[in-house]
Order: C-alpha cells, then sequence, then structure tokens
C-alpha cells in the first residue's frame, strides 16, 4: 500500500477527553486542525488555572497546517486558540456566532489583532489541501454548532463533535439528519462520534423540557430570580429570557464574559430578546424584586464567580436577599461535585432557596445519550468507528455500543490523547504515540509548570515546611547564635511553641557534633519531627558560614 | 415551664452531615452519646488523613457522660471511638456484631484494653440515668444495626440512624415496623432521621437485586473476579460468598481490615460462609483463574488501598492480569466521584474489565429514599422532625418531605452541628451554639491542624516557595557572598535557569541600597516575580547578620 494513501489523525493532549480539546487530520503535507480548547484543572493539579494541548507534534510541521476548524463556540473548544494562532496563525474557520465569540474572547484579552478568519455556514464546504469539509448543522447547548465530513484520499471521514439529537431545540434548528444519511449512502469509511454520554442509558431529553420548569420557577419566586450557568451556554440565554417575559420579569446579565455573549448572539440574531426585556443590573437591582431574573455565572461553585462570590458573601455590587431564589442551571462537571454541594449549602445558609438540576429540571445535558450514540451510528453506518471525547471508560462503553448495533470488533479502535491512529487502505491501525501531555496555566505562564512541580506543590501542602537558618563561625565551624526556625502549614503556633525549641535543641547538637552538613541536620530533624508527629513536613536548611 | 423538663439534643462536629458522626441528648445531670464516627477530609483539607468530631462540650461534663451507644459498625460511627474513650471512659453500647468490629478496630490499634462494653440486642432496652433507651433492629448495609427509641421525662425521642427499609435483605432482617408502629401509638415527640438519600425520588431498591448481578458478572467472568467494597460493608461479603459458591470459584480476602471483619463477623455468625469457600490468598493466587474471586478495598479509588495499587501497578502480592474483572460494589462518596474515575481509567488501561453501579447493578444504597423517608415519618408521625445525616441541603430537602406528609411547618427543625436544640413543654426550639468545628487527624496529631494551617497548606499548594538566604557583614552591613535561592513548587528549572539569577540581581540590588530588612527584600522579589510569572509563591528570608 502506497504512503501516499495514510491519512493519520491524532488526538492531542493529555489524558483527558480524547480529542476534544484539539484533533488533527494529516495527509501528506497537510494538516487541518479541529477545536482549540481548554481543559480544567483536576482537583489535584494545585494552582493551575486551567489547560491547553500540548501541540509540539504541530509545530514542528507547523507549514504544512492549513487551517483551524472550529465546531462550536464552548471554552473546551475555543479557549486555547489565543496561544495556538501566537504559535501558528493559520486561519480560523468558524460559523458566524462562534466567530463572534472566539473574537470577543480574544477582544478580552486584547489579542484580536493576531486572529485571520473564514467564516463558514452549515451546508457549506471548503477544500483545504487535499481535504474536502463540508459543514453540517448538529444541535447542542450553544447555536450554530456544526460538525465535519472530510473527505480524504484515504476515505470519507465524519467527525462528530458535541452534538445531541434534539428534534425541538431552542433555535428550532436540529442535527442535519440529511446530510448524515448522505454521507452514508456515498460510504463513511470512519466515524468519530462524541463520548460525554455514552454512560448514560436511554435519550437526552430536549431543551424545550426547560421551559416548563423555569415558567414555574419564575411564577412561584416571591423575589428575584437568578440564574447561574456557563457564560457559553447561549440557548440557556433565551430560554431565562423568555420565562422572563412570561412571568413579567425583566432581565439583567451581570458579568463582562456573559454581558459579552449575549451582546455578540443578540448582534448576530442568534439570541431573540427584545430591548425591553433586558435592563442594566443597576437599575435591575433597584426595581421591586419580583419583577427581575439576574442572569450570571458560577453553577459550577467556583469561589471566584458571582454565585461562589455571593455564597460567601462577598459580592460587591449586590447581596443576597431574603427572598432570592438561585437556580444552577448547570450540571456539575465530573470533579466539581463537591464544590458545588458546599456552595449550595452556602446559599441555603444564607437563606436562599436554591433549585438545581435534582430538583427541578432546569438543565439537560447538551450531549447524546446511548439511544442517539447508537441511531447516529445506524445513520451513518460506518465501516470503522472511533470514540472520542470522552475519558477511556466512556470511550470504551461507546465501542461496546457501536459493537452492539453491528460494527465490526475489529475496526472499532480506542486510543488516549497523543496516540496517532492511520486509515490506510481501508484498515485502521495504531502508529506511533506522540510525546506531549497536558500544557498547564498558571497565572501568564503556560508550560512553566509540569508534572514534577505539581509533585513538589502536593509534598508542600500535604505536610508544609519547616525552614531552619544557620549561622556558622567561618573558623571554629560553631554557631554564631542560635538556629531560626519558620514553620508554614505544619503545626499550629500552640503546638509550635512546645516542639520548635526542641527542634533548635536538636539542630544546635548535631551542628555541635560536627555533623554541620545540610544533608545532616535535615535527615535529623525530618526523622524527630516525624517520630513526634508522624508527619513529614518539607524541611529547608539555609547555611551560611 | 420549669427547666427540669429540658431535653437537649446537641449535634457535635463540624459542618458536614448533622449528628450522624456523634450526637448527645442531655437531661439535667444525665448525657447519652450517639456514635462516635470519623468523617472523611474533603478535597481541599490538604493532608489530612481524617476529622472526628470536637466533643469539647462533653469534656466539660464529662461525669454527667453515662454512656456512649453505638448504632452500627461503620467508620462515621464507630471511627473515633478510641479518641472519645480515652477522654471519656464511658461503658460502650452495642449489639454483638458492632461491638466484635469495634473490638476488631481497637486491638488493630493496640487499644483493646481501654474499652468498657455492655453487649445489647436488638428488642432490648437499657435504663440509662433518666433515659430508657430501646434498641430496635433496621435493616442497612451491614448486619445487626440498631436505632433508638428514647424515653425521656421530656417526651419520647426516635432516633433513627442509617436505615433503609428492605423487605429482602441478605440477612432477612427487616427493619422493625412493628416497634415503630408501637412508638407511633404511644406518641412521638421528636423523630430524628437519616437524610442521606432525601434528594433521591422513590425507593431505594433492595439488597437483593445485587445478587443476580453479580451471578452474572461471575459466570462471564473469563479470569478472576476481585470485587472491591468497604471492609465494613459486611452483607456485600455474604452476596459474594453466595455468588461465588453458585458459580465454583474460591473466595479470598486481602487487606488486614477485611480479614479481620469477616473473620468477627463469621465467629458471630453474621456471616453464613462455609470453610470450604474461603481459601488463603496465597492459594488463590496460584488457582485456575477462572476458580477465583478476590475481595478487597479501594472502591473509593483509594491511592494507598489495594485496588488503586493495581491501578498503578504497585501492589506488592498481585498484580492485575488480563483477564481480570474488577467490580466495584460502591458509589462513589461525593467528593470522591474524580478519584474513582482516574481509578477506572486507569485499570482500564492495564486491560481490566471494569464494572461499577453505573453499568450493573452490583451496588445499592444502604439508606433510605424519599418514599422510604416519608413512610417512616407516617408510620411514626411524630409531633416534631429533625433531620439529620446529611448536608444541610439534604436536610431542607427532608424537612420539606415531612412538611409534605403533614408534620406542622413550625414543628420541624433544621440545624447544623453545633446548634443546640431543646425540646421543652412539647415544643421545640434552638437554643445556643456551642463552639466546636472539625478535629482534623494528620498522622497521630489530633486537633494539631487546624484551619489556619490548612490556609497556609493551600497557599504553599497554589504557587510554590522561594527561599532567600542572605548573609550580611556585621560591620558594613553589606553581602558576605551572593544571596542563595531555594524554590519548590514554584518554577521548572528550566525557567529558574533565567528567573532565579534575575531575582538574586534585584536582592543584591534592594540590599546594596540599604534597604535590607526582610520585609524590603520579601515585598521587592514578590512583585518581581508577580509582574514575571502573574504568580505568587510565597517568599521566604533568612537573613545573616
Amino acid at each position: 500500500m502506497s504512503k501516499k494513501n495514510k491519512l493519520r489523525i491524532i488526538p492531542l493532549g493529555g489524558l483527558g477527553e480524547v480529542g476534544k480539546n484539539m484533533m488533527a487530520y494529516e495527509f501528506g503535507n497537510d494538516i487541518i486542525v479541529v477545536d482549540a480548547g481548554i481543559m480544567f484543572p483536576h482537583n489535584d493539579m494545585l494552582g493551575v488555572d486551567y489547560i491547553i494541548p500540548d501541540f509540539e507534534y504541530l509545530l514542528k510541521k507547523a507549514d504544512r497546517v492549513r487551517a483551524l476548524i472550529i465546531t462550536h463556540g464552548h471554552e473546551d473548544h475555543i479557549g486555547a486558540i489565543q496561544h495556538f494562532i501566537e504559535q501558528i496563525n493559520v486561519p480560523i474557520y468558524a460559523t458566524p456566532l462562534t466567530r463572534g465569540l472566539i473574537e470577543g474572547k480574544l477582544a478580552r484579552n486584547d489579542a484580536q489583532h493576531k486572529a485571520r478568519f473564514k467564516t463558514i455556514q452549515a451546508g457549506e464546504s471548503s477544500n483545504i489541501g487535499v481535504f474536502k469539509v463540508e459543514y453540517f448543522h448538529v444541535s447542542h447547548s450553544i447555536p450554530d454548532a456544526v460538525s465535519l465530513g472530510i473527505t480524504t484520499p484515504a476515505g470519507l471521514i465524519v467527525h462528530m463533535s458535541d452534538f445531541k439529537f434534539d428534534h425541538t431545540p431552542v433555535d428550532g434548528w436540529a442535527t442535519d439528519f440529511a446530510k448524515l444519511a448522505e454521507f452514508s449512502t456515498r460510504g463513511v469509511d470512519l466515524l468519530l462520534s462524541d463520548s460525554t454520554n455514552a454512560e448514560r442509558p436511554g435519550w437526552t431529553p430536549s431543551e424545550k423540557v426547560i421551559g416548563p420548569a423555569f415558567d414555574k420557577v419564575f411564577a412561584e419566586a416571591k423575589g428575584r430570580v437568578i440564574v447561574a450557568t456557563f457564560a457559553s451556554l447561549i440557548s440557556r440565554v433565551q430560554q431565562v429570557a423568555d420565562a422572563a417575559v412570561k412571568s413579567g420579569r425583566k432581565m439583567a446579565l451581570a458579568g463582562p464574559s456573559m454581558v459579552d455573549n449575549v451582546k455578540i448572539a443578540r448582534k448576530l440574531k442568534y439570541l431573540e430578546i427584545s430591548d425591553d426585556v433586558i435592563v442594566p443590573l443597576e437599575q435591575a437591582l433597584s426595581m421591586q424584586e419580583h419583577k427581575v431574573v439576574l442572569m450570571c455565572t458560577g453553577s459550577q461553585g467556583e469561589p471566584s464567580s458571582i454565585v461562589g462570590r455571593l455564597s460567601a458573601g462577598t459580592n460587591r455590587q449586590f447581596d443576597l436577599k431574603p427572598n432570592d431564589t438561585i437556580v444552577l442551571s448547570s450540571h456539575p462537571i465530573p470533579g466539581n461535585e463537591e464544590s458545588v454541594s458546599k456552595t449550595i449549602n452556602r446559599l441555603l445558609r444564607r437563606g436562599a432557596k436554591v433549585i438545581d438540576d435534582g430538583v427541578a429540571p432546569i438543565h439537560v445535558s447538551g450531549h447524546a445519550s446511548q439511544e442517539e450514540q447508537k441511531l447516529l451510528i445506524n445513520i451513518v453506518r460506518p465501516k470503522h468507528f472511533m470514540p472520542i471525547h470522552g475519558e477511556l471508560r466512556m470511550l470504551m462503553r461507546h465501542a461496546e455500543l457501536a459493537k452492539e448495533v453491528g460494527v465490526e470488533e475489529e475496526n472499532i479502535i480506542v486510543v488516549e490523547n497523543g496516540q496517532v491512529v492511520e486509515l490506510i487502505g481501508n484498515k485502521i491501525q495504531l502508529a506511533e504515540r506522540i510525546p506531549g501531555s497536558y500544557i498547564f496555566v498558571d497565572g501568564e505562564s503556560i508550560g512553566d509548570i509540569d508534572h514534577d512541580i505539581m509533585k513538589e506543590r502536593s509534598q508542600l501542602a500535604r505536610n508544609g515546611i519547616l525552614l531552619i537558618d544557620i549561622s556558622l563561625d567561618k573558623r571554629t565551624g560553631k554557631l554564631l547564635h542560635d538556629p531560626e526556625i519558620l514553620t508554614r502549614g505544619f503545626v499550629t503556633s500552640e503546638e509550635a511553641e512546645t516542639l520548635l525549641p526542641e527542634v533548635r535543641k536538636r539542630v544546635m547538637k548535631v551542628v555541635n557534633e560536627g555533623k554541620n552538613s545540610e544533608k545532616d541536620i535535615v535527615s535529623t530533624i525530618k526523622s524527630y519531627l516525624h517520630q513526634e508527629t508522624k508527619r513529614k513536613p518539607m524541611v529547608f536548611v539555609t547555611l551560611s558560614k
């Protein structure tokens, strides 16, 4: 088989949701990249703000990269664009709303001038190098989302990014079944599909079910309604606005990303909210409480968000009032359950009424569940199947579903990020693993935090530190003064009062016995501290001679 | 109303599940304490092993404490007994299995001699001071669990600890409905009830559903089956043994607490497993793979557990084999979702088949859901209701359920730990809040870790540390040598190469300008580091003159 017919499929990034944040398709001298999003840090990634995919592989072949295609405007698909185009400045292909949201985000970071866009529309196609990319509409929790049919010399690929089969979506625009059926007729060589909900039986409910739930909450609320969701969950804003109109409330938006996104989506006509429904936040705060709904961020319990600050009583612009109803219109992202739960407890403790998706259907998933995933495979009838967008456990479940609906087991391939897959001679196979992992972003530093640093942070965090400062007489090697000792995160001040003099005594003893190397002192003190407290702080000695 | 008729109800501990780990009832000069368990640390409680309730309040009145009554043998009800009896050595009232499990736990910590026991049986009662305590059986995920009817001069209290209304429990011993009905006839002044599943609609499935699920897994597994659960989930051990017999497998136990608990429960006849079913672990490891089931701990993804070590490839006694099926027979404790998920991904990556409660019904909750909670209230028909065993969000939901089934709103009281409640003149009211919070156990230190230390640890963890060591000439105030700089958890070694020389330069400049106080140096360097990295490590200066 000629090497010329080899399509390489490269999911980039560290462990996590496969190909969600970035996926590359490479054929000969042409590479197209799909999405450039961020991942949110796990609980044990101390001090990390967010994670971007490692695209080192692409940097080496930067001259072959032809396009960055963005499927929709959510953070996990657009959040790393700025970092990407700073290093590989190719045109960004995006639908109008997606483009608007990206531009807004870049503008907030003063980086809008760096981007070149090609606006695309669902139903259109682009020829990019050897690839022909057909964009088709999918319903998701944000309008104007697309998935891709990619015709390559190695075969026809269908790349399903985040989607659901919602027959009654908020914008009335369902997934393009006809296009999927058309691909099927042409013969699909490889289907890649969203595995987010592969562990969830049945069908994901339509966004439509949220309407009546909101209506009920808005009607019953005695005071203000405060709806928290993601700033990029544009469809939810429409639903809140509709409920506001029905209940005779005005809507105000809080938080710069929420304000920006709604402005863009309204301007581009993806949100239909008439001017008299939206009032400035200041005005809303002085209106009668039962005439108001506030929309803000913080549904994931982030301490720095508006809801996080309301729960802690530290929000500047406004505080909770006794009759407030807080609606958390999202589901906790895996790993955030504890933080969301704490936030809810704090809000209740401060007297608010809280409604989450366990109490009323004020949120539905934006991703296809098992029956939809099976339906997709049955419509597309691909020869090969590769589950993407999910952790390994979900991918494997999705692979099982594919097998159930008739894809041959040997034609299903499950990989994690960094594992290159090749489609060659109408066969799918594993190729090499490329180095690459998480790129942690912390402050302004990109990639300056690695797993070693994380490990050190975890050591610091587990038991704290103890510093010993010693000055020795150059000639005699004797102590010039008593050792100074400082601790953080190790013992309470009470405990320190009895423990630290003992540490000092032992340091002096060791030094006076002539064992005055840093190593000797550290090991003596470490074993003493462990014996006394069963804890192992990091011990540092600074020694001046 | 005479002060003499006042019953005080005191849920002890920090925020968390109310009255779950410890609850005190006080009347005049008599205090009885119900349960003494531990809480597991939240993700942001860095370096904490576990948490015990703060019973400072009881220490002051230690001479009035008459009894420690333990409802069942789970860690969150027995884990703090050792700490408790070290300070308040009262008799421990427990049913035979609960007693056995406590004795085993104390023996493992070499503390068995400290405990005095009174063995009780469901159906019996004890007169303890002014209190008459009636023990009655409840079904839960451990045999020999009881709840309490407490007759006090202020009225009849029903204290429902962990329970479910399982009509077909593993041991065939259902909750004592007749006793509940009898209390109801006598007139219950206050019902306290388990709120764990107050957010869960419907009925909790019977433990019986697990049997067929296990049978299927055991029959289909090509190789070994490894079942992970809590060491104290004694009922699950019976179910695994039954499935082992049916599928012609032998069972081996791994891990000291699992081995101990099963030994005790078998000896006391709470487990019916014949001798030929259980084989030593070493023997099991050399048997044919499809003839074996191993039971161990680690269903919560704890890195130090057997399953945690298997997932990381660091288990000493045995390793994963290609045909292994791992059954995680529990549900993630809130806050553990991420860690469980990571463990599952690691096990899959290492080639094991993994079955959790999302794949097959191999676990059911041990706690009553909404319909059971409502049924309980309707059987007992209490005048007053106080939800316990749950976070605030669950308590409030439980309170709503009570209202729905007819308890008067003003007779329902929702409090968190540390809030004393009084029952007086057949009215329920809030009394004072007692100081008290989490007591963190870290290593051997009990209570030596407080929130300040946790805050310092979190600061250390977020951005790491930077140490600067300076020696100045005593006379001239000039630097004796270049400052030494050390960092941990802050920058990679590459980044350090360019950053640290700059830091050194700036320290020298500041010192040479005569601003050689620690404060001056710290503030200069902190602002430099923030400017360069947007991060804020803790900066320490040790200064020798």
